[in-house]
C-alpha cells in the first residue's frame, strides 16, 4: 500500500523511519512526502519529496495520508480535501481535530474513509481508541488529564530539583520539551484542545474549544510549589471535564494533588489521563505525551487498524452540549494574591472564587 | 446475534445484565446460560438455563461463548470444543490461558474463529487488545505491575489505616475482594497466572505457568509496613518480567516503592500495569482490576469488537523463551528473617539474597 506524509518534521521523520525499518510494515511504501524545505531531499529517496499537495491528493495510488504539519487553516484543508478524495487521514493536529472533528468525521464517512487522530491527544498513549470503544456502552462522567508534556516537566523539576519557574522552563527548552515560544504550552492552550476532543469523543457532542476556562502557569513561583509541598501537595496543571446531562464543567487549570492521587505520581514530560465511566469505572492511562518515536507508534498504530479494517470508530455526534462552570461546586483553594499574599482557603464555592480572580496572581485548587 | 454465557456468578450476571440494557447491544440474543444451580432460573428468561454443556455446544445458533466458570478442566474442555465447533470464545479464564494460550489460539485460527481473553489480565483495563497491537512494531523490553486486587487492597488498608494483616484480610473480605480461601491470592498465584500471560504476548513465546518464582504476602506483619513506611517506601505485592534476548526473568514477590514510583499511587483495590516497549516508551494501564461490571465491561468489549470483525488479534508463537532469573541483578532488601530482625541489605545480587531465603520470613526488594 502506498502513503504520503505531509510534514517532515520531527513526527513525520519517525513514521518514515518506521515505516522504513518495521518488518510488520513492509509492504507499506512511502510515495510522497510534502515539505517546502529542498534540504530534506537527503534523508529521501529519489523523487519522494515534493512541495506541491496537488501531486499527493491527485495521486489515485496513495490510499493514506499523514498530515503532521502542525499547521491550521492548510493542514485543514489537506485534511479534508484528502478525505474528499477518498484518501485515509491519520493526523496528529489537535487544533484542526478540536475544531472541526465534526465535520470531518462527516466527510470521512460520506467518502467511507477512515479519520484517525490517536496522536492528537497523549501522544503515544493508546487512548482515543479505548475511549471511542468505551463510550459504545459506557456513559462517561468525568476526565481529569495531565496532557501537557512541557508544564509538567517543568513543575516536576521545580518541585524536585527545587528550581524557579525560568530555570525549569530553560531546562525543558534544552531537551527539547518546550518550544522556543511555550505560550500555547504555558498558559494551558495546548491542554484546552486536548481535553476538549476527550471530552466531545466521551460525551458524545460538540464543545466549542475557544469557551474553555484556562488559567495557566506562566505566573507560577517557587515560593507556590514550597509553600504547598509543605502541606503534602504537589501542583499539576490538569484538564478536567464533567458531565452533568449535557452541561459540561470543563476547564484548564492548576491543582493540588497529595500523595495519595494517582496523578501525583504522574511526573517530567510523561502524561496521565483519569476517566471515570458508568460501567467501567475509573482508568487511568500514562505514558509518553510527546517526542517523535511515541507519538510516530500512535500514528502508525492507526496505519495498521486501517490496513487491518479497524479504522471505522468514529466521533459520534448524537448530544447536544454546553459548556456550563459548576458555580456550586466547592472547593479549598491555594491562593498567591497580586499583593504576595499566600493563603489556603475554607471550602468556596466556584462563584466566590471566580469573583477574586482579578486579586489573583496564582492559584490551585485542592483536590 | 445469538449467544451462550458459560457460568452464571458475579461476572456472568454481569454480562447478563449489560447485554440485557445495553441500547448498543439489542441485536444480542442470550439463548442459553450454563449453570448447575436451578435456582438461578429465576434470574432469566423460560428456557435459557441449562445444565448440559452439549445443548449449547452442538447449537448451530450460537455464534458467540462466554466462559466465566472459572473451572480448570471443565473450562479447558469447554473452550477447545466451541472454538472447534466455529464458535468464538470470550473468557477471563487466567489458569486456562495462562496454561493453554499457544494450543488454544491455533486451535481458533484453523477454525477462523476468535479466541479473546481481555478480562483474564486486569478485568476491567483494556490492556491484551493494545498489548496485542504494540507487539506488531515494538520489541516489549519490561513488563511491572500490581496484577491482584485482593493483596493491593490489604497491602493498602495495613499501610494507610494500621491494620495488621488478619483484620486487613478480613475487611478484604467483607467488601468481596478476598475469596473464602484466599491462598492462590496471598501466595502470589494469581499474579503468576496473570504476569505470564502478559509476558507470553509481549515476548511472543510460551513460558512454563509453573516455573514462576513467587513469594506472597502470607507472612507480612505491621511491622513491616511500618519499617518501611518510615524510609519512605510502600509496599506492593508485584509480577514482573524482563526479556534479554528471549531469556525471560520473570518474578512475583513484594516490592518497596518510594513516592516518585508511579505504582505507588495504585492504590485500594486497582491494579497498574507499567510497561517498557522499543518505539512506544513507558506506558501505564490503571484501573479496576475485578469487579462485576469492569469485568463484564471487558468481555462485552470482546465481544463488540468480534461483532465488528476486529477479533483476530491473535498471540504470536515465534520465540523460544525461557524461563530464567537474572543471578546478577543487584538490589537492596528489606528482609525480616525467621528470628525477628529486620535489615536493609546493602546492594546484594540475586544469588546471594536466594541463598538465604530459608532464614527469610518476609521481604521486600527495594526498587
Amino acid at each position: 500500500m502506498e502513503v504520503a506524509i505531509l510534514g517532515l518534521g520531527t513526527i513525520g521523520i519517525g513514521i518514515y523511519e518506521l515505516i522504513d525499518k518495521s518488518e510488520y510494515l513492509k509492504d507499506i511504501k512511502v510515495k510522497k512526502v510534502l515539505d517546502k524545505d529542498k534540504s530534506k531531499e537527503s534523508i529521501l529517496k529519489p523523487g519522494q519529496l515534493t512541495d506541491n499537495f496537488e501531486e499527493i491528493v491527485n495521486d489515485d495510488e496513495i490510499k493514506i495520508i499523514f498530515e503532521v504539519m502542525g499547521a491550521k487553516e492548510f493542514s485543514y484543508m489537506c485534511i479534508k480535501r484528502s478525505l474528499e478524495n477518498k484518501k485515509h487521514v491519520i493526523t496528529a493536529n489537535k487544533e484542526v481535530i478540536a475544531l472541526y472533528l465534526d465535520e470531518l468525521t462527516k466527510i470521512a464517512k460520506t467518502n467511507k474513509v477512515s479519520l484517525m487522530y490517536e496522536a492528537s491527544v497523549g501522544g503515544g498513549i493508546f487512548l482515543i481508541t479505548p475511549l471511542l470503544e468505551c463510550v459504545k456502552i459506557n456513559e462517561v462522567k468525568n476526565i481529569v488529564g495531565i496532557l501537557n508534556g512541557t508544564t509538567n516537566y517543568i513543575l516536576t523539576k521545580m518541585s524536585r530539583e527545587n528550581l524557579d519557574f525560568s530555570e525549569a522552563l530553560k531546562l525543558a527548552q534544552q531537551k527539547g520539551f518546550a518550544e522556543a515560544n511555550p505560550t500555547a504550552d504555558l498558559e494551558g492552550l495546548d491542554i484546552v484542545r486536548k481535553i476538549t476532543i476527550l471530552s466531545m469523543i466521551a460525551y458524545k457532542g460538540i464543545l466549542d474549544v475557544e469557551k474553555v476556562y484556562h488559567f495557566g502557569i506562566s505566573n507560577i513561583e517557587y515560593c507556590d510549589i514550597i509553600f504547598l509541598k509543605e502541606l503534602g501537595y504537589d501542583i499539576k496543571l490538569i484538564g478536567s471535564s464533567f458531565n452533568n446531562n449535557n452541561s459540561i464543567d470543563i476547564a484548564v487549570e492548576p491543582v493540588a494533588v497529595d500523595n495519595y492521587n494517582i496523578l501525583s505520581g504522574v511526573n517530567e514530560e510523561f502524561n496521565g489521563i483519569f476517566i471515570e465511566a458508568s460501567v467501567n469505572d475509573k482508568l487511568m492511562y500514562y505514558g509518553k505525551g510527546a517526542g517523535r518515536y511515541p507519538t510516530a507508534n500512535a500514528l502508525i498504530n492507526d496505519m495498521i487498524m486501517i490496513m487491518e479494517n479497524k479504522g471505522n470508530n468514529y466521533f459520534t455526534n448524537v448530544n447536544k452540549l454546553t459548556i456550563k462552570e459548576d458555580l456550586d461546586k466547592r472547593s479549598e483553594y491555594y491562593i498567591r494574591f497580586n499583593n504576595g499574599n499566600q493563603i489556603i482557603t475554607d471550602e468556596i464555592t466556584r462563584q466566590e472564587f471566580l469573583s477574586q480572580l482579578d486579586n489573583i496572581k496564582f492559584y490551585a485548587r485542592i483536590i
